[in-house]
């Protein structure tokens, strides 16, 4: 084998490493972003507002529906808290789609929530509807949530 | 200077050549990106649904409020349709917060909307509210719409 054909042969190598690497780093980024949307659903669960709000990114916002985007740890951990204080607040999610950047930086999650509640009078309440996650990778390498949106499936009243 | 002094000297240039491309690009995909963003609203201030239609991937999706999720280009247009199809439809919308992944191939854009119309009386209505777009760089270097959502500002009904 010439000096030039150990070369080729190595960078060849090299580069074929290099995106084997980079698939496996996003396979892996994409199940720490969906392991990260599962937790932050735990704490839904739990109702605990502060564990919830630490989900969020330093800038991250709340864009929920009947109320202007919410900003920022304190706003979201206020509106965090007026969502848990619903009678019987019960959310759960379900991750139908997800992806993150070549880069490992930025992802998103989307998929379906249940969420039933008891209304103003009392009487037991459901809405069904959809939700997409923009999360960023901070420097610890934990995926915080920048901007998170829901709206209902159901038609108006 | 010494060939070790060349060598390092060299480096150094060719990673800050590097740095100040990659953020020249970043800065350069921002821009196509929010351009793509302002060319997808005038498709709607022209109520042009093929032209409204080929902003979105493929596989793409419309997360509307008041209905499950829409997705795939035929689809995308029947649901656009009818939301032209209303009486004195008129959308508007600004983006306040935009941002791409350091590969380049995935972005977003978010901000806010108003829109005014005709409701089933026939008087004059308004909604306002929020919007977030996450969009996906084509192999033809476009910028398409994968995931579309918004929901209202104002109290329910």
């Amino acid at each position: 084998m010439s000096a030039l054909q150990k070369i080729v042969g190595t960078a060849v190598f090299l580069l074929l490493s290099t995106i084997a690497a980079v698939a496996q780093s996003n396979t892996k980024n994409l199940d720490e972003l969906r392991a990260a949307d599962a937790a932050w659903l735990k704490t839904y669960e739990a109702k605990d507002v502060d564990k919830a709000a630490a989900f969020c990114d330093d800038q991250g916002s709340l864009l929920w529906p009947n109320a202007p985007r919410v900003t920022g740890k304190s706003a979201i951990a206020k509106a965090t808290a007026s969502a848990f204080a619903i009678p019987d607040f019960k959310l759960e999610w379900h991750t139908d789609q997800s992806g993150v950047a070549r880069s490992g930086e930025l992802g998103y999650t989307s998929g379906t929530y249940t969420w039933t509640f008891k209304d103003a009078s009392g009487k037991p309440a459901a809405d069904k509807g959809k939700y997409l996650t923009i999360w960023k990778k901070q420097p610890d390498g934990s995926w915080k949530v920048l901007l998170d949106m829901f709206n209902t499936d159901l038609p108006p009243n």
